[in-house]
């Protein structure tokens, strides 16, 4: 149904419309993950931004063209930061992104995580942990398009094999590497990736996939230089930055 | 008294057993430290968490094996994460290390690390001015194994030596390497992996000095791949990922 | 005018004061860039800190030999911490430097630098958005030596050339490498090595120049190395770290 060629070729045009137009990407996203995340924006050809302060986020969220709302390190201020950008990017419709990190691990912010939820997010990026806490539902390809279709959303759900849905349209991504688990922030900066693809393509499902096939890719490359997970932080980005079309042709596994 | 080959298969037991168990450090520490520490901790095979709001650290703690106390980036929030991080551990039988970053620096942060030590941390590991700022005394072996009797704790005492005591049994560890004094947050990544040792290892002691020994020896190899500090650092992460007991055995300098 | 061997061994003789003596930089700055610019720092030679704590910047500025204030993350604490540190540095005589981060894209941020720059900043480094923002001027050598002695300051236009003008002498540096623009943080970096240079070197133009011009060199060596942004971030502060006269004499590129 999906040609792998033909999402391959998606994917380089999404690549190839971030590095000529640098969207700016907002980032609401804990303090581990601010500096990996801004340096993956950077290397894919978009402009991060990352500042929290109440005075600001307003200007900074009315400039940007996505907006990423992450929970890792979730406190008062980022949470009444998420809850201004979420209300600017509403008003200006711009896609934004929530990525309800271990949710399955607090009460608070499983709670605030479904409120977000609520609020029309483009995409909701999760792993399985956080599916099942979100969702109350078990964590399969199934159950996200149900989920997806429920909350008018895109449904991006990671793991070994990343499933991306819209509910009416699927479609499993069979890349990436086990040493991407070994990297904090990674899941983190795949969700900033996406929020780049989306301020490019307004087919949200086309710039979810297309982002997450990008990246899946780029970790396989990595793997091929790296000595260790440290080594292997760094080549990723080195990978996503140098990455073309025929790579992700010869590469691309989805189903 | 200690023969290396067999502290050398404590250190190489230790660290099979984080690999394999894959303990949860939940980590109090300052955001300049933040992600290399959770990447140290993620190459050793533990999960790290890094939370410090006030309405997620008690559920955060109580999920975890272990907890690291970091005083660098001393903030009103943070000292309260703390005080509510301690008071958890102790009620769970948690181990927690504390480290007291810049002491020598602000009286604030001196005063209350004194109040911390007295909590009954299982380990305090320090350099060299902090100890002298903590204790009053001289930072030699002698005074390290009185101040760990004194206070029924195990004193980490780091510097090109480092020494690990609990009043009765010392040791000095020789490993180890100068570029690590040229990373940021080195020290704070090794006083994670103490923890997570704690977590997999009853008895503290043997726990303390085998995450350093092992850290040790991972500076010494990442050194052969490094051209300086900022290869180093991801070198010094890639190397305690592919840590193995031969090399260990080879290496462990220990008297 | 400027004799590039001559200008070589400036900043060959500020590198080497910088690793002799080790000078204290206290940096605000925000929490994407504080671990890059501690590690440039430590590969300099110099010894960074980084609280922002209302109890504790009072004793961390006084027990400095320099200081950065950085605007990036901007937020109460922040703010209230830079005035705290502005206030002891005036008070003490030590050097400060203004970096007046995304100005351009918050008028909360660009209230805030005016006042500061009214304060006496030893040196404010911006590129051509900030300083366009702040001076209302167009962005050239010209304005720049205008506001320069208009401030009685230093200012560092960084952008493909560098210039550095106190009003009466300006000078341009072409050194540098266009991956610097794709790691989050080096400008930030950048300024925290002028920091160290102004610790050491008390012609503040000399001390902004020399900075500069060892960082550009610095990341044409890196770019020798680097397969992309990630590995020319590590690369970077290696090759300051390994920077030596030689290599300035043969690079550096003034006008």
């Amino acid at each position: 149904m999906h040609a792998p060629i033909e999402l391959a070729n998606v994917a380089a045009d999404v690549l190839a419309r971030i590095r000529e137009r640098a969207p700016r990407v907002h980032c609401i996203t804990n303090s581990v993950a601010q500096q990996y995340t801004a340096n993956m924006l950077l290397a894919a050809g978009a402009v991060p931004s990352m500042t929290i302060s109440p005075d600001e986020i307003g200007p900074f969220v009315a400039g940007a063209n996505a907006v990423l709302v992450n929970l890792g390190t979730f406190d008062r201020e980022r949470k009444s930061a998420i809850e201004s950008a979420v209300a600017m990017a509403a008003d200006k419709g711009l896609p934004w992104l929530v990525d309800p990190v271990f949710i399955e691990r607090s009460p608070a912010r499983a709670e605030f995580a479904r409120v977000l939820v609520a609020s029309h997010p483009a995409v909701v990026r999760l792993n399985h942990a956080e599916f099942a806490t979100l969702s109350g539902d078990k964590a399969d390809g199934e159950s996200a398009a149900r989920f997806a279709e429920g909350h008018a959303t895109i449904v991006a759900l990671t793991g070994d094999i990343d499933t991306v849905t819209d509910g009416r349209r699927g479609i499993a991504i069979a890349n990436g590497h086990p040493l991407m688990g070994m990297v904090t922030a990674m899941g983190c900066a795949g969700a900033a990736l996406v929020c780049a693809a989306l301020a490019v393509e307004s087919d949200r499902w086309l710039a979810t996939l297309a982002a997450l096939a990008a990246f899946g890719v780029a970790g396989e490359l990595a793997a091929q230089r790296a000595h260790g997970p440290g080594s292997f932080a760094a080549a990723m980005i080195d990978a996503l930055h140098g990455l073309d079309r025929g790579t992700l042709r010869s590469r691309l596994k989805v189903s």
